[in-house]
């Protein structure tokens, strides 16, 4: 990890900080002879209430940056390759029936069998990313019969933006929840900055590795080739990029049905490519030499995110004849890739209203034969600059139901500016708010769990569990606080928007204990008509608030 | 206005700060041999492209606080209580085919015409909120077949705020576009504060007046009477209170279903007459002596806003028994109000998960004969406080799709604290998002237009209109100038984002700009296959970005 100016990432602040009274367990499975021991974070609650287990995406921690995180599958990969045929890839093994330990690992993280993990990535449902150069991974799935996931976007421009900012945002955006994070890092610093991500990143890392090979040839577009590409593929594969973005579906005849939109093309990998096939006047070299990409990923099991480089870019633009046309074109890719046993998911729009949205879930499913989706947003409105983080999350949240399996985040920033830390954090929760939703709405086991513990808390007056439940405690304890500081306030039976008064919660406290005092449940006490029983109430419970 | 001790609200900032090269502009409509003038916000934009005008709920601008707002109705309603026969409400002349300023008015709003108005609101399908003791109110629709609407709740507690800040925050709730209010006061100064808002409001205005009732017999809910809280409407309706919530459906039978919930009642009206109930093991005396309130109401042209005291306050607790069973019961009260020719919506959840939210909806709509559903959120998950106008916004969003005539606001506070104005604005603008994004799916005609002229801006670089055209101008231009402040690059070709070299709209221009030159079409040049012409386009258009 060397490099001409010294780089020292922060280290980043202890996990309990920003989510008081958690603490990571280690959860042990077995695989074969062996045990593995699996991340989660034990969230620890008041008085009787158990523990609630979450999902964990934020890694070792306490790590020097600049020793980069233990190479926990350094081991597993060490003996596979050991009898390895060239293809190390997951859905290789997979369809040799074989249980890898990044199965077993990720099955545990979701609750499954490893063998339902197998099946699943064997028929191409589902993905298990993960680079035989990245050994610092913990293992996951990107399939949407797993939790949804979510991507964070982070990497510098040639305007703004440096490595330690970079692999702090790394840092900031897993312990919020993102459960892959990508390098759109452009400019000059683009290999080291990726490298320092890499050795420090627990979650699966993406790239787009057409914007490297633009820099090689100096944003010469008409320069780029086959082998230059391939040439960067092996370049980042090495380093250990987990996924690629690459816009094979971009071809010649699709570029003329863009020039009637009202925003053309607005994906970058697309721009570029459309404008490499025009100056050449022939077909996407990505899509002619796209078996020769195959070859190179399955010999370090990179997975293929295919691009949609003809994403609709405004709402007039959605579902048009480019967007589905491109779309098609991915799932011929897909049945290629499969061929050769490499992971495939498929990135999807864009800017759509939320009719149409539908549209596109369906057709993917059909088109690419069931691999993974993976969409940006989309955005159900143009009209908000600033806020795009909520305008996505409303399109991330349905498509999300409607089977996506990993939702890329768009921050306030988008189409506006580089993110920040606060757009990366604003970005992330808002996403892990559409995931989880989608979660719920797929009735998806477990997912509730946390919703009925908070809950819970939030009734029985626990402010501090309300609080260490939530997705961010501290952004909740500090709202809380601004209207009623004092420590008291948080043991209070009552809070700050009614007042002791008007708490629905305590007269629902007291039509419980009212039913439970008179020894009969509140429907007997009613069904009966026992009037006395309410005057002895009217009595004995008149005030709402007892201090 | 008096009162004991002064209050002075601060005059607002002008309109411009908040909206640079906006201006208001009045249209002028015909009403009978009247000239009515409507307000509209124009958006003008740069060189050649056509200003935008858009809905304005702004209202007059530079008025004394202590003054109030021009009586713009008050000759309407003048002339109308000539004829009266003691029924005032927009419904009663509706259902008689008479056409009023109100309606032309809002149907100007609107892009529709009159006839359609009347015809919907004698329906009962929409209605127009217009207390004749409000005459400072803007005519406005809400119903399923006009453009969404939000609503923003301001109020004071007992624990927090002043009068100066609710009626600032009035103002700040219309500035970013809050179709109505409701003023949730609780407390002494009640009264006063509800005056205030009134004389400063042109929008509708809504209470509930339960709360007041309350404070009226010292919090004692038991001493609550059908007496006590129609002398409460009376004094309201004659401040000119435009729509009261009233949980008239809470009765003493669906309490107990209650009992078993994860989080039982939560709506502070709900809960004050389940206790009531339970007290007097009587039925509720909203719903025994609704025929009496009914009769109050219209005299005044007040709405009902039929309360969902039994709604969901948790995923787990969303479309159940006690929910459902006060939904057929609202269907029941509106048919009664509707003989009355009082003009009724109705109050829905809550905390529901994305795939039960359309049940809601069919059900609303069937129960309650397609009288407009005014729903607060959904919230779609529990899991986030600090976030809840995101977990609500995308439920609101989808249920002003499937039919939600107006959304109830939800701000980041919701559940921790009383918000303050940065959270009104934040509440105010995801739900402008939901509403419009919402419009967009129900194909409402004209919605898109804003959307394709922000894309069209932000296409042909136009940062300034980009800014200008959102929801919230300050912000989209601040979140810009982070990363780039300097003035010249808001008239860069190229964003901060991506950098000169990589910008993909600048590549689409050339895309265009390649088949225009060529005298051709793109899609001519590609089919035709004509090599040399690329290689022009390689001598002469190589570098993406020309300075």
């Amino acid at each position: 990890m060397s490099q001409e100016t010294p780089v020292v990432p922060p280290t980043p602040r202890a996990l309990e900080e920003s989510f008081p009274r958690s603490h990571k367990i280690q959860v042990e499975v077995e695989h074969g002879a062996a045990r593995l021991r699996v991340p989660m974070r034990r969230i620890h609650l008041d008085g009787d209430a158990p523990p609630l287990d979450v999902y964990d995406t934020t890694g070792p921690q306490g790590c020097d940056p600049r020793e980069g995180l233990p190479p926990l599958r350094e081991p597993w990969i060490r003996e596979r390759r050991k009898s390895s045929d060239g293809n190390l890839s997951q859905m290789h093994y997979a369809r040799r029936g074989v249980v890898t330990e990044e199965m077993t690992y990720a099955a545990a993280r979701e609750g499954v069998s490893p063998e339902f993990v197998r099946a699943e990535i064997a028929r191409g449902r589902a993905i298990l990313p993960a680079n035989v150069k990245h050994p610092e991974l913990e293992p996951m799935l990107i399939g949407r019969n797993f939790l949804v996931k979510i991507n964070a976007n982070i990497g510098n421009s040639a305007v703004s933006s440096s490595i330690e900012e970079e692999v702090e945002k790394l840092q900031w955006a897993i312990r919020w929840g993102s459960d892959t994070i990508m390098d759109l890092s452009t400019g000059s610093d683009i290999h080291a900055t990726r490298e320092w991500i890499l050795r420090n990143s627990p979650v699966p890392v993406g790239t787009v590795p057409i914007y490297q090979a633009l820099e090689k040839v100096d944003g010469r577009i008409e320069e780029l080739s086959l082998e230059l590409f391939l040439e960067t593929l092996e370049e980042q594969a090495e380093q250990g990029v987990d996924y690629f973005t690459i816009h094979a579906g971009v071809l010649l005849r699709y570029v003329p049905l863009t020039a009637k939109r009202l925003t053309g093309i607005v994906s970058r990998g697309g721009s570029i490519l459309a404008k490499w096939c025009l100056a050449h006047h022939e077909e996407n070299f990505l899509y002619t030499g796209f078996e020769e990409i195959c070859k190179l990923m399955k010999r370090y099991d990179v997975s293929f995110s295919l691009g949609d480089g003809l994403r609709p870019g405004s709402i007039a633009d959605a579902n048009d004849e480019a967007q589905f046309a491109e779309l098609e074109t991915l799932g011929e890719l897909t049945r290629i890739a499969w061929e050769h046993d490499v992971q495939v998911m498929i990135e999807g729009p864009g800017h759509v209203p939320m009719h149409l949205i539908k549209e596109n879930m369906d057709k993917q499913l059909e088109a690419c034969q069931e691999a993974p989706f993976y969409t940006l947003g989309p955005l159900t409105t143009d009209v908000a600059p600033g806020y795009d983080h909520i305008t996505s999350a409303i399109g991330a949240a349905m498509i999300g139901w409607y089977g996506t399996a990993m939702l890329c985040y768009v921050t306030p920033k988008e189409h506006l500016g580089l993110p920040n830390k606060k757009d990366v954090k604003d970005g992330v929760i808002a996403y892990k708010i559409a995931a989880h939703a989608a979660d719920l709405a797929k009735g998806h086991r477990g997912a509730q769990e946390r919703d009925d513990a908070l809950s819970k808390a939030r009734f029985e007056f626990r402010w501090e569990d309300q609080f260490n439940l939530s997705l961010d405690p501290e952004t909740a304890r500090e709202f809380h606080d601004e209207t009623l500081p004092a420590e008291g306030a948080k043991t209070a039976h009552f809070c700050s928007m009614c007042g002791p008064q008007f708490c629905s919660m305590k007269i629902t406290e007291d039509v419980r204990e009212y039913a439970r005092t008179k020894g009969v449940t509140a429907e007997e006490a009613l069904e009966e008509g026992m009037r006395e029983k309410s005057e002895e109430f009217l009595e004995t419970g008149g005030e709402v608030y007892r201090p």
